[in-house]
């Protein structure tokens, strides 16, 4: 599914299901982080234009899923809250080339794969029985979005890199992705 | 109007009109930064409540101009281009104090003065008769989303500060920014 090469661990859905304050939360602040780094991309390569205009895109989409989620936190009368970070983002944003023109095409593959794997965890929250159905519904539409946007930067990679440069790439990338998503202890966050 | 305390020079909209590109370029990547100044707000306080709630809505709409322009220059078969930087607002940013809780009132305020003015040059942009219908049109219609914008940060800052810290405040930081605009020398910028 999606490129990935592991799935999640069978643990983290109940892990997740026990802590939805705070997977909520960690999602609210992934949407923001989202929306961050499609205005980096854009600040970092503003003459690049069919990148601008698909990227503005998913700037709008990810500012509106920020403040859905923001907002189905006030209606449980929760805030924001600080923002605990995403290792699991951080290692994989290690890969990343100093160098351009790589630097591009790894921050876009980087990007991809945190949506597919956000996709992928947005399915389990959306089939989970022991989550609200509102927050089920929530999960499944947000499913489709997000498989949109893993698909909208590998075909922007492609605009601006030979379709081989771009999939050996995505491999080497989803080999990390899989080896930090084997790694990890089911903890109650999105990425956890 | 909106607490400016200057006029525009009368020169500066001649400039403008006969520079159209490159204030649709600089009014773009404005429309960008402040998407980025409503980010880094609720990044930098993301327990106040009200203020995330409002300014993302900011975000969101911001974010909406910016795809607006974006697809403007397009239409006319021009990129996005490099962002050359807003003198205005670096000067007016300078202002900011260092220490908490002024640093959030001063930012409140500084982003609400960018508004205003904003919203002033808009409306003459949306009067000239030397600039084409379909951009008076876009213009005229940002000026009530930007004159909303401004009262917003207002608001916000009346949330957070006692009224009359926020009214002697922005007397300061006004003065402060008439005495920038006084010194402009009417650049093909929305605040040059």
């Amino acid at each position: 599914m999606l490129c990935l090469k592991t799935s999640t661990n069978s643990g983290w859905i109940d892990v997740a299901a026990a802590n939805m304050p705070a997977i909520m939360r960690d999602h609210a602040h992934c949407e923001k982080k989202a929306a961050l780094n499609a205005l980096n991309l854009i600040m970092r390569y503003p003459d690049k234009t069919e990148l601008v205009r698909e990227v503005i895109t998913i700037l709008e989409e990810e500012t509106a899923h920020f403040k859905l989620m923001v907002g189905e936190l006030a209606q449980r009368g929760l805030n924001l809250g600080l923002d605990k970070g995403n290792p699991y983002a951080q290692q994989l944003s290690s890969v990343v080339s100093k160098q351009e023109p790589m630097r591009l095409l790894d921050l876009l593959l980087v990007d991809c794969l945190i949506e597919a794997r956000s996709c992928e965890r947005f399915t389990l929250l959306a089939a989970s029985e022991a989550i609200p159905p509102d927050l089920r519904g929530i999960y499944h539409s947000l499913m489709a979005s997000e498989e949109g946007h893993f698909m909208t930067f590998v075909e922007i990679a492609k605009t601006y890199f030979p379709h081989d440069v771009v999939d050996k790439r995505l491999e080497e990338i989803s080999d990390l992705e899989a080896n930090i998503v084997r790694s990890l202890t089911n903890q109650p966050a999105m990425h956890g």
